[in-house]
């Protein structure tokens, strides 16, 4: 029920049109969301830049198109596409200007919002095949109005890459850390820092790496205090909590 | 906001003492649960019989104790316990005339209820060790008001004790057949029966057992049709289910 | 032995025809289903409306077409077919009369019969990405004399569109909840209804959804009553359960 | 090497006690830590509040008292200690001010320390049996300096009771959701929030919730944005990090 | 229904004592194993040597005694019992005359019968801890009837030991190989022998041992020919199946 | 150490060509399978009918072409080839008299002997996709020198399919049980048979079937006597065991 | 901060051109690795003969030939390039000249060195299908300056086979032993040798072997003492171990 | 047949006591380890220090002692126990001069013998609670002749504990890392050193640390080179192979 619908009802009583019993039915069988639940909606997009998502796994290029021109009709943008075949982005672009990140499979339509959030975000990964979902993490933070900062093939197994960039991580108001195969990053870098770590485990691997699932345990018994964890390849999650947590 | 309570709002607005902007806060601030959703509670009350069930696993004979007095002082009638050990059913027993089924650790205070159901359940074990489990199915279905027949020790390896029961099975209105092990019973069972078949692995067995993970999968990959699982060990969940459908 | 022949050896005991020694060998040799068990099938074919079904995986469409021909014939309509590719289903509309829905692979010949259940049929997906499973499942019951009522895309990470719908839910005589990845919906759905609720995970989802493991584990420890788990993506079990509960 | 410690090296090579040769190789020898790292624990300090953490499980009373003495005496205070046995709490009582919480295992040695987050982190859990986990996040969270609201029993099966806190929970700016068994509670609460939401699985529950891999793996697949995970019981670790979040 | 009965109703339908119809009837209705399945367990009988066994877990020593006692007053010798505790052995000792063996957990009343089997049984294991499991093959051979030679710790990181015994492996009629760990005797055994081998994984180990399933999984995998697997620990299970193949 | 080899060195001896020390070191040096162990090969030769076998999988038309013509050359016949590619197989065709069966895969080159086995392989399946993992098993044993009933499509959800059949089950001499899902085939055998039972896991079936697993648990867990388990999908290995046995 | 920057450092407090306070300041914030851990990469340079190794999966054969390039410029040679597709290789030997094996997907440019480790490095397999994986880990050895001996297709169901190699394998200095399915190999070989044996599994296998995971198990559960494991199919880890311990 | 007994036969057909046919029929059935392989076991004793082990777990006090006599009365020593209880360890004490560390559960009887091992093998820990695991090597590797450097509590999620001690990891000749819950100790060390570094993951943790498992997925898929995995605490098997690379 929506805001002027109840209104309407509570004026009908007023105006003895409808009696509180009849009003009270008519309250009672609205669906919930109609009455408040709305609000979260707004809520939430008051405070978290203008990134509007669509998720492109399984939808077509000429889906996404009509599902991004609606949005784009409604004032919403950026508009951030994530998981997009390089197919779908070919049939996108024909109609709307995308920029396509063919790694990431992440689109973006619209201008990439100033960045106001408080700080910047770190995102980092243990080797170079990490990189696609970092990459999604990045952009979608970038999409939602954050400075992201990338420091790419810092694995543990070479300690001095990564604390080469202690101060950055020092620095950080929010650390991305990407790792596939023994997933340590986040471990080592969540004793540096002392902002929330994000850890994403990657499929990155063969053998015991189990697809990521080797990784993603190694992540969850960290002993870094201030660490949590997201889905195997779930760069778009972390990108989007770290966004969150850089806007509270 | 419960019943009254909406409708003295709405009665404030015909009355002129509540404008419909007031009106409007007022409802939406208040608990969902009291507009309408309290009716899901009533309704299944006046529907399942009257048993009112306590999950007995660590609460102490005196809780249980305390618990029971208050429903029965409500007119709630039989009260069934569940996962009850025999020192809560010691100490429940001074002061209220509960029968306790050590094997299952089933409880029950009141009477059970002559079965209003639409016809028999079925409880069925593959072997004797599954027995406790399957007592808390059937004890949970007859406190809710069914009539239950025990096919105990009729396992596939010795189909013939199976089948020797094929009458019963065959007109039942529903089964719940508990096994552990290899947890074929449900299978057979559901090739021979035609009425809802509810599966409960147990946590019976050793070594490949697993604890009832190999009788869940092989009760999840039944070919059999009209068979659903329960979660390991899971009589409860097994017998209320199946009293739901006896009443149907 | 088929009635009429026990009847015969019977009656040929009676003429003095075969010694009673000779008749009990007779007996003893007959394949068991010959005797009795053959009217497990028919009792079925009474109570389960006239859905006869093919289970189209790794049949060709001359298979499917063939044994379709020969159950029309038999006078079984309609026939069901599960898991038709759509190359299947090319080859049988050459001949046969055949709707064929692409999501779900369901094949359906005949006319689907007026529903003879005794109340609705509620079949909700957590995503869009479930529908086929829950297609299956609500082509399965509608083949089978149900009326089915779809609400998809009612996951519990909005939990609004799925309260907007509570009367439904509340009103229904069986539901079948769809959903991967989290599985969440069947344990708020079983909280909402008091009916029983048919829970099927699917396979949707990547990394440590695990092919729909996440989503059946969640959903075997749902803390709801009245529910119970089939196996990942068992559109047709559900289907076939909840229309076997919706006809007792 | 600690900053005098350096800086006395260098004074040493200003009055050319030291050729910078020699002041080189001492300066490369020493630990890494001395040089700089130091930092991080310092900085932490100042941010975090002030709360000292014991990890007491496998230390004795004695040690405990010993760790804690130390700390006081070094002005840190309070002192939380985890997983501390209720044998050792009657040990460090004997000596020191302790409050110790038996369910949650949690004992607080000084001042809870007024409230500096920038708001209110909620705790809520779907059962009762989650409690002890929820209490050890929420015990964390004040020691560090954070106003906590609790929400217990607010599980998804009766949603209803959850959605009655709706308020609460869309104006948390942190919040830590502990759920054993399906593990959905997260699921839902991130749906209505639009804050961070750290999802503590507990290892309650049986059968093939599997010590809480059930709920873990329901968690990390969630559909809800804004949500991750730490490892089952670690109701520390979502306290610090939603602290952290709190204070950034 | 037994011989007789069966024979009974014949004779009555021959006497025009019963219609037909009426035998009909009465035959259908009559609990299948009645007509012919009791045979199974006479066949066994009569080919399997004459031990009857007791599954002595989760039975009392009263229980034990009372089942024994009622089988050797049926003739049936000796009586095997397995997975008996110390302390129902020396319940039934105090009535019966029962050999116990502690390690192996297996109980015999009565004579061992003379080997009737046609070749040797050799039971071999891979350490010391593996002798429990290989006694409970070794003796429930033993008691029906079979030639067993031991080999025990022969196992193959000391492949000398093994190969020592070439020759009884050699002459063998049936192996069982038993194993813990990496579970690897089997396959040696199965390269050395040229009847079947029957492998019997155990739950000594520890740490990725995970209670035996590292060693069932080594000896599913074996490249011998003629090798097939039992349950963890499940020597009764192995010696049975020996004495069946040495039976043959 | 061939035998003559051996004899040589020793009549070198003799004829004091060698002195004792110098055969001593020789026969030390000598490669074990030298001395004694070739033994093996033609002991298993003599008993096992004739079959040479060759695992197809990865080798070429013309690899196994070339081994088959040396097998034969050697009057090895028949030989019997396994996971053979349709493409190789009509590659081997060209050359040899080859008959293939698509189905299992496996191809046989000579005359099948005539059965010398003791009794009849009884080879069942639970389902009609089971028939590629028992032809294998079936031809294998034929290959073998075995007379082979084939009871296939008898799962356990229709079980009078499989009672229709009980006087086979009842007479033969070794029975191997395929199925997949469920796997309960096996179980429900074992109790009707009184001879060994080989069961052999598939990996047909979708979703917590996991590729054979669930059926393989099953198995293992069978409360059956007298019954072991092969690998998943491992028909040459049950049909070369169960020859092993009918040749006992 | 590279040697000679922070000598330059040191000389500059030492001509008082920088205050001990603003070099200190300096050497705090320079990355650490600058300091001293390039030393690492160097030291093993020297000591681990001189092959570069350059990860080829997801490299494309133009990205392999500029990275050769480079490195074979800078003087180092032979440049190993692990898991190279066939493409890749071809479009790397246009121009430089390289030496490829299919089977293992390894190539070697640039002159494989004269080995100079203490003494043979002896690499096993059990099958013929492991063969990929062991040639990975000889080419490994062999481009890092170790003579290398291949016992191929020794596995422990024909233990004669690989009894007749004790002697290489009593002499060897360290072994890499390659098995799937059982992965029973090392263990044997761990017991003749006593040398340090480095178990490597394989993916080979079906079923049950579950893509490597039995071989693992049992490899990490070996009783044999001197062993250890790498990842499933690591061939390169093996390899680059065995050399690391045959140059200590 | 040892080597005087072959020696014998041969001398024995010299002197024509035995024809060249006997003593090859002699000779083929003797056990194969009298020939040769007895070489293996005083080959390890002597390159191997001359530490004997007892493994300790599930023998008594009684049983230790004496098989602790009967090798020291061979001049066997010391003699090192693993496992020890201590109550066996106080048995032990009272006839024999036995050191017990109590942690660890490690007993050593006689002089640890004066290092002969190349280098220094570090034991790392990553920490507290992985100590006793870590002692176990550590204290095998003395036994066994070997100078061994302790760095324990030094884990990843404080980096700076590790790097103040890079010196003594690049110095060492073989590292034992010992880590528990994210297990990433070892890549991290793997990284500096250039050694053998042997991986001991620990069952220290809880949730989803699986008993060790997280670790052990995490070091097997360690990116750093040089590095292998043994079993879950299995810290002897790592002292022990640390040991032999020692001693190449």
């Amino acid at each position: 029920m929506k805001k002027h619908m109840l209104l309407k009802v509570l004026q009908a009583v007023e105006n003895h049109e409808l009696s509180p019993e009849q009003a009270f039915i008519k309250i009672k069988m609205e669906p919930i969301d109609d009455i408040g639940f709305a609000k979260v909606d707004h809520h939430r997009e008051l405070r978290q830049g203008a990134a509007e998502v669509i998720y492109g796994e399984g939808k077509t290029g000429e889906q996404i198109t009509a599902i991004s021109k609606s949005l784009l009709a409604a004032g919403e943008t950026p508009v951030l596409i994530t998981r997009m075949s390089k197919e779908s982005a070919e049939i996108v672009s024909r109609e709307l200007n995308l920029r396509y990140d063919e790694r990431s499979r992440v689109g973006i339509i619209g201008e990439i919002p100033v960045p106001d959030g408080k700080g910047t975000i770190v995102v980092a990964t243990g080797g170079t095949t990490d990189i696609p979902v970092a990459e999604e993490a990045a952009l979608t933070a970038e999409a939602m109005g954050n400075k992201v900062e990338r420091l790419y093939d810092v694995g543990v197994s070479g300690i001095h890459r990564l604390l080469s960039h202690a101060e950055e991580i020092m620095n950080a108001h929010c650390i991305v850390a990407v790792a596939g195969m023994e997933g340590a990053l986040p471990s080592v870098i969540g004793g540096l820092a002392d902002c929330p770590v994000i850890a994403v485990p990657t499929s990155v691997g063969y053998g015991a790496a189990f697809g990521g699932v080797a990784a993603l345990l190694s992540m969850l018994n960290s002993c870094a205090s201030g660490l949590s964890v997201v889905n195997i390849d779930n760069g778009f999650g972390a990108g989007y909590l770290a966004s969150m947590i850089n806007h509270i």
